[in-house]
């Protein structure tokens, strides 16, 4: 598959984890509910600025991924940004059915509470 | 300062990253914004989950830091949630003041837009 190349002004900005990796955290652009979180290379970023469709690294099976090219829930760009210091990603999409590989519609459902005691102000 | 343990049986759901960190996605509670993302260990998690507050662990500065103890800008823990697969979490806070270095109400506002192309069905 042909490589392409990242914008290199962008490329400058990010920083990669020891892996080469930053965080995508993948956001559904009305609802604002937070779907997934997936890792990119700039490879995989440079796919997902100019395809209109995320495209992840596989941590565990060391491939890239176009979401939904198995599942068919598609998730249409709709805006990138990345944070201060270069290391995240904030990826709003229209997500096609369910983020999850469970079905269920977020990963955080999926996973479930882990019980936190609530803070608030004294 | 002393070591909380934590529950083994969040432990055991927990997939650390090579450096023993999961990623933590920081959601403003009432209005979804996505505020940040900060790095916890198992020990940054456990007080996390029991104190009311986000405690971090910096990767750059290679030690805990609760949010807020310079800035003010405190976390209060609404919730905190473990993604399908047990390397990520969602944690739901309420934000005092701005949640990034820069000033601004999230890091995201500060680093910027990467002008993506808007995808959608064709």
């Amino acid at each position: 598959m042909r490589l392409m190349s990242l914008d290199p002004a962008i490329a400058a900005r990010l920083k990669h984890d020891p892996q080469g990796l930053v965080a995508a955290v993948i956001q559904q652009y009305d609802t604002l509910e937070v779907l997934m979180v997936g890792w990119m290379d700039d490879e995989a970023l440079s796919r997902t600025l100019t395809s209109g469709r995320t495209v992840f690294w596989s941590r565990s099976r060391r491939e890239y991924w176009r979401k939904g090219d198995t599942s068919g829930h598609v998730q249409w760009v709709r805006s990138v940004a990345i944070d201060c210091d270069g290391d995240t990603l904030l990826v709003q999409v229209d997500q096609v059915g369910a983020a999850c590989h469970t079905g269920s519609r977020t990963c955080f459902e999926a996973g479930g509470d882990l019980g936190a005691v609530v803070g608030g102000p004294v």
